[in-house]
């Protein structure tokens, strides 16, 4: 079997324990943000942290190791590599969701308007909810926070991510402002996707309304090759009379 | 008669009744919130209320009844169990709105761009009042409010759609902050289909200034028609002429 | 002469003078807000301001009674209705502007993207420049207003119509927030045609670059009136031959 | 050889030097305003700045005296006189960098969506960056300045090119705010491509799944020529056989 089999198939293996595992370290991270335990229950949720690390680890070294091409595969994965190395800074951790939007991406392989959409809603849900825990967390002990609780964090990242912005809330931390600009960005994509949905289903509603030109078209080639068969039907008989009048 | 003709039969007659059930209780709720009355008024206005909840609430197990197979039916109509059980939040009242909403959506059923934006319009008209209501409602006697008069809430809702949240105003409460979420998607939404009707609009009227290439394609099968008569009208003569000479 | 033809031939000699007018009002509204003069000189601004409000009111009465159906060319015009009768609310006046707004509408007529862009980037202008001088009149006297120089009302203006919002400057009377209102749908349309005119301008190139579909329509047809005519040729021949062999 | 030859075969040979003289200065410009040097490496810096004007002199002039008629070149080349004269004014200083741009859009030339979203997001990282330094430039050392650091300055770009403007940190002076302006018209150009080249791309999408017709379109045609080609060999037989019975 060649290289590339191999890699892909264990891609396809590893999907979904993957996205299973991305999922599970969400909820773990949000318990530890959001109600941190005792420390039986803390180290437990932090075994946890570490094991889906490792598997994340594991995963990139296998697929490094499986790869035609090593170094333009490092090179094509540095998203990959930054999941693998930067989750010593806290918040960053949560780039292993990644993993969970590239599997909602894939699911669109036959994409239409529909289809993009529950995917960018659900995108953007994902991108709302860990920006909300991970500038929360990185906060809310601050002295003058304006983000000092779960629900304010959730507010702030709804009201950037539709580029309200009122100000009653903001970031004051550097890493507070990076995840605002993600927001941000994020927030373009969505108004930008439902505006072209929305932009493609009126022109094809409207297209279907005014839809004279293209079944003219179609209906004016049926009527021509109408008239061809009669003519071929028409020399037809003229020429078996002209042989047998 | 099968049930799901009865069910169809009777969504149409009450269609109506329950839209101008809707628009009654929207001045009810604007009597109640802006304007309190004596409690004689006061009292008949409650009943109002509860007399219109009832009738969505008869409505609902009617509807209910009819449907074929009422599992289903219960799973594809949770906004309306929504509307039935959740008035005794106070603002989730005007959900009932919905219904207003969704007779509009028919409405547009044969949809070109003049209509649907007449419905955003008008669905978002609807949207910034009622919001301005509930926000108003929740918040005015809060200590520290900033929405703290009609006029403030209707002038909050209309920066928030509009997502240019100036931050003079803002909801301090969960329910107003719900509300303002709402409020963004409807202005975002507003947002897309305007530009959308625009795109549509633009790319129509470059398309008829470029028109060459789709008329020509008309013309020419025309042609094409025509020079096919024409081989027909030759052929028919020349055998014509072979028979008698 | 009909009646309805008078009116055009009215409105189309009534167009130029008109829109001549509401720009020497803009001139003078501008001065008298923005550098009030000494008592003579403000009396001669008066005047010209009264003398255009005539005009329009001689043009309303005018276009009125060469109307054919009066009650529908009323009801048709409220918005010319309200140019004549609300200046006595002094930011209305700037209403008049419509008349400019309505001739370039005019001069789009035969609407590309171009034309369009330059109508919308004008409008656009012209209402940030109007809005700030109505929001200036109004608010710069007031007690606490965060609006008092001409410059901060330009500021508030733009921040306004591009859905900023930064919250430094805001309106605190009832005018400034409609003016607002009035901005923010202004930026809305604007995001929204030039938004527009880019899709429709990339759906061009795209389909230009991938012109093999049309391309191919085209040429297949011109294909098949090429072999219809040879097949023309050959009968006629055919035919010649039996006849003259 | 034609003077408007030389022209165009001057500017190419102009346009690297040019492009790598702006990159120069964004670099010196940093440097200037960021991290204040000590007198003799400052020195170092305004002569590289200077001379970096004087290219863009000796360029304009050049250019002017090429140009076949020079009045109309002069009309039709403002921005780059501004570039030329304007400089004194400090931060107008990075309107040099309009000469990168150009040479992007040049690049853009057989432009597809994937380019233009290249071309579009290097253009508002360019703004954002140079509109930053010079509103860092021109406030950080006001009393009372929110824009207080360089990361300050960024943060501020980067909301209002988004439109969501909380308004923790806004300008100050006149040249603050219409740096603002530039990159709220930079946001809103952002917006608009990524929508427009998103409804392209789906408008694309969904065609391709709704392919029957056009593909109908031209099986239809093949089907045709098959037909008449048909038609065409029946002819010529029954020809043959009439003669050669």
């Amino acid at each position: 079997m060649r290289s590339e089999e191999r890699l892909q198939r264990f891609e396809r293996y590893a999907e979904w324990p993957l996205a299973a595992a991305a999922l599970v370290f969400l909820v773990v991270f949000s318990v530890q943000v959001l109600a941190p335990r005792p420390p039986r229950e803390a180290h437990i949720l932090w075994l946890i942290d570490w094991s889906i690390w490792g598997m994340f680890i594991v995963d990139y070294v296998i697929r490094l190791y499986l790869a035609p091409n090593r170094w333009r595969w490092f090179w094509h994965h540095l998203i990959d590599f930054g999941i693998v190395t930067l989750p010593l800074i806290r918040p960053l951790r949560l780039l292993r969701l990644i993993v969970l939007i590239e599997l909602l991406q894939k699911a669109v392989g036959d994409a239409f308007r529909g289809r993009l959409l529950v995917y960018t809603t659900s995108g953007v849900v994902l991108l709302i909810y860990s920006a909300s825990l991970a500038v929360y967390d990185k906060e809310h002990n601050l002295p003058g926070a304006t983000i000092n609780s779960f629900g304010k964090a959730l507010w702030w990242s709804i009201t950037t991510a539709t580029t309200v912005g009122y100000g009653d809330v903001y970031p004051l931390t550097n890493t507070g402002r990076v995840i605002a600009v993600l927001l941000m960005l994020g927030g373009i994509g969505l108004v930008g996707v439902v505006t072209a949905a929305l932009a493609s289903w009126i022109i094809e509603r409207v297209a279907e309304e005014d839809a004279e030109n293209q079944a003219a078209t179609v209906a004016h080639i049926e009527e021509l090759r109408d008239e061809i068969r009669a003519l071929t039907r028409e020399l037809k008989e003229g020429l078996n009379n002209d042989r047998h009048p």
